[in-house]
C-alpha cells in the first residue's frame, strides 16, 4: 500500500522576531524534524516602539508574501504581545514547561489570517522580586530544543535587559533580570559619571579593570560606578576609556551576584552576540566558571522553529525530541 | 593708653559658593568670631557648567559691589575650582585637616580682587577607589567648627553626588560617592524602567516599599531595580509610584553598604535639604541607626564663614574654637 505524503508538512507560515526596537520575519516552508525546513524569503521591519498601527505595518510588510502564497499561519514572539504591542498576550508563571508556552498562545485572526503570539514569562525571582520577560524565552527554547534532557543549567542572555535563567528537563524554573545594556547606556550618554566610547573603540585593559572591581564581593555598583570618572581625575586615565571600565564594573558586579542567586546549577550557557559574549565568557571564567556559549542567531531561529513544531499545526512532545 | 580698634576685622568681602548649576555669592562685613559677622548683600547666577568665561561673568555679576566698596578679598567654594571652573584648584588627599584645606587655597589676582578657591579633597575610599569631592567639603567644615571635639562621627549628604565622610577631631579621615541623585535622574528620565514622578507627586508606601528591598542584604541593586518595571506590569502598581519605589530602593542600598563599609563611628548626621534630609533618616532608622540631622543651608554659611576665619586675612586655629 502507498503512503500519501503529509502535505500540510510542505505548507508555507511567517516566523517572527517582533521586539522594540527591530522587526525580523521569515517566510518559511517544512518541518525541521523532517529535514525539510527552509525558509524562502527574509524581511527587517521597524520594532513596535516606532509604530501606531502594528497590524496595518504587518500587512504591508508582508504583501508581497501573502499576495503570492495566499492566507497563512503566522507565529509571533516578542514584544509584539506586550501592552504596547499589536495585541497583548498574557504572561506565564514559572516554572513552566516550554509546550506548555506555546499551547498557551493568543490566536486571533486578522485578514484570513491565524496569527499567534506567544506569551511572556513571569516569576517570584530569587530575590524573591517580581520579574518579567518577553522574547527572551525563544531563545531559551531554542536551547532547549538541541538540550532537552540537561538539567540543572544556568543561562545567561546578555542584553538591554539581561536575562540569567534556571532551566531544567525543558522547563524554566525560575529568572533574574539585570538591566546592564540599559544602564551602561543611560550612564554613558546622561550623566557625568561616564562618557560614550567612540564608535568602535574598545579598551581592553580598562574593561579589564573594572571586571576586577565589580567582581569583588565587598562592594555595590552603587557605591563603585564613581571611580569611572574618579580615575580619570586622579588616575588620568583618558576618558574615551571608560565606557569599557563601566562595563567590566557592570558585567563583573552582574556576574558575581547571579550566579551566587541560583546556587543549584551544574552549568552555564551564555547566548548572545558576537560582541558580548566573549565579555560575559572572560567574566565568567574570572570568577572560576568555564561557560559554554552559544550564538544568540542560532538560538532564535532554533526558538521560532520549535514554535512551529511544537505549537504549529504539528504537535509534538518536546519530552520525545531528546 | 587707647587701644586702636582693629578695623580690618570690618572690612568688607565676598563669599561664594560656585557650583555645577548655580551660584550664590554674599557680599559680608566683619568676623563671627567676634560677633560682627554680617551678610550686606547676596546674589544668585548661572552654574559654572552654563558659562564659557567665569571670569567676565563673576565682575559683571559683583559690579555695583566693587564700584562701592572698591577691591576686595573673594573666598570662593565648588566647581568653580574644578578643570571646567575659573581656575584649578588641586584636590588634596585625606586625611586632612581642615585648616589645611583653606591653607592650601588657590590664590591669584584679578581686576585688583584677590581670588582664593578651596582645593577639592581626594582621598582611597574605603572600598579602595579613588574618590574626589568638590563643594561639599563647605558643608563638611560647617559642621565640623559647630563640632570641633567630635570624635568619630560619619557625616552623609545626600545629593546628586551623595557623600559619606568619615570625620574624627577637625579631620575629614576618608569619604565615598554614591552618585543618588544623578542614577535617579536618568533612570527615571532616559530608561523603560522607571517614569518620572509626576511634579510634586510622592506615594510614600511605594518608598518605604522600595526602601525594605533596598535595605535587604541579601541583593544587589543591578537585580533589584528592574522590580520598578515589573511592579507595574505584575502587580498593577500605578507608574506614577515608581520614582518614589526607586528612590527608597537607592537610598535603602545605599545606606545598607555605606554605614558597613565605615565601621568606626560613634554616630551618624545627615546634612540636606528639607526633601531628602527625612528619607535618609527613616532610611537609617529603618537600618537601626537614629541619625542627627543639619540643615543643608546652615552649613554651607558656616562653612563659608569659616573660610574667612581661618584661611582669610584673620587666621586662626580651629582647635581653639571648641
Amino acid at each position: 500500500m502507498r503512503v500519501e505524503p503529509d502535505m500540510s508538512r510542505f505548507e508555507t507560515y511567517i516566523l517572527g522576531d517582533w521586539g522594540t526596537t527591530q522587526c525580523r520575519l521569515y517566510l518559511c516552508r517544512g518541518c525541521e524534524k523532517d529535514g525539510n525546513f527552509e525558509i524562502l524569503d527574509e524581511i527587517a521591519g521597524k520594532g513596535i516602539k516606532q509604530l501606531s498601527n502594528p497590524q496595518e505595518y504587518f500587512f504591508k510588510l508582508c504583501d508581497k508574501w501573502l499576495k503570492a502564497n495566499g492566507a497563512m499561519q503566522v507565529y509571533l514572539i516578542g514584544m509584539v504581545g506586550s501592552n504596547v504591542g499589536w495585541q497583548q498576550a498574557s504572561y506565564l508563571n514559572c516554572p513552566v514547561r516550554i509546550d506548555t508556552i506555546f499551547n498557551n498562545r493568543l490566536s486571533f485572526n486578522a485578514h484570513n489570517c491565524q496569527i499567534h503570539i506567544v506569551p511572556g514569562l513571569s516569576c517570584t525571582n530569587p530575590l524573591k522580586l517580581p520579574d518579567t520577560l518577553r522574547g527572551e524565552e525563544t531563545q531559551m527554547i531554542g536551547w532547549i530544543v538541541k538540550n532537552p534532557t540537561k538539567a540543572r543549567q544556568l543561562l545567561c542572555l546578555p542584553g538591554t535587559h539581561t536575562k540569567w535563567a534556571h532551566i531544567d528537563l525543558g522547563q524554566v524554573n525560575s529568572f533574574l533580570t539585570s538591566p546592564v545594556g540599559e544602564l551602561y547606556d543611560v550612564i554613558n550618554h546622561h550623566s557625568v559619571i561616564s562618557t560614550p566610547d567612540t564608535e568602535g573603540y574598545w579598551h581592553q585593559p580598562s574593561f579589564e579593570e573594572g571586571l576586577e572591581v565589580g567582581l569583588d564581593k565587598s562592594n555595590n555598583i552603587l557605591h563603585s560606578v564613581f571611580s569611572c570618572r574618579t580615575r580619570q581625575l586622579l588616575d588620568n586615565q583618558p576618558k574615551e576609556t571608560s565606557a569599557s571600565y563601566l562595563s567590566g564594573l557592570l558585567i563583573g558586579s552582574d556576574v558575581r551576584d547571579a550566579v551566587n542567586y541560583f546556587t543549584d546549577f551544574d552549568s552555564v550557557t551564555v547566548i548572545g552576540n558576537d560582541q558580548v559574549l566573549p565579555l560575559y565568557q572572560q567574566a565568567l571564567k574570572a570568577y572560576g566558571i568555564e561557560a559554554e556559549v552559544m550564538k544568540g542567531q542560532e538560538a532564535s531561529l532554533s526558538g521560532l522553529k520549535a514554535f512551529v513544531q511544537i505549537g504549529g499545526p504539528h504537535e509534538y512532545d518536546v519530552r520525545r525530541s531528546g
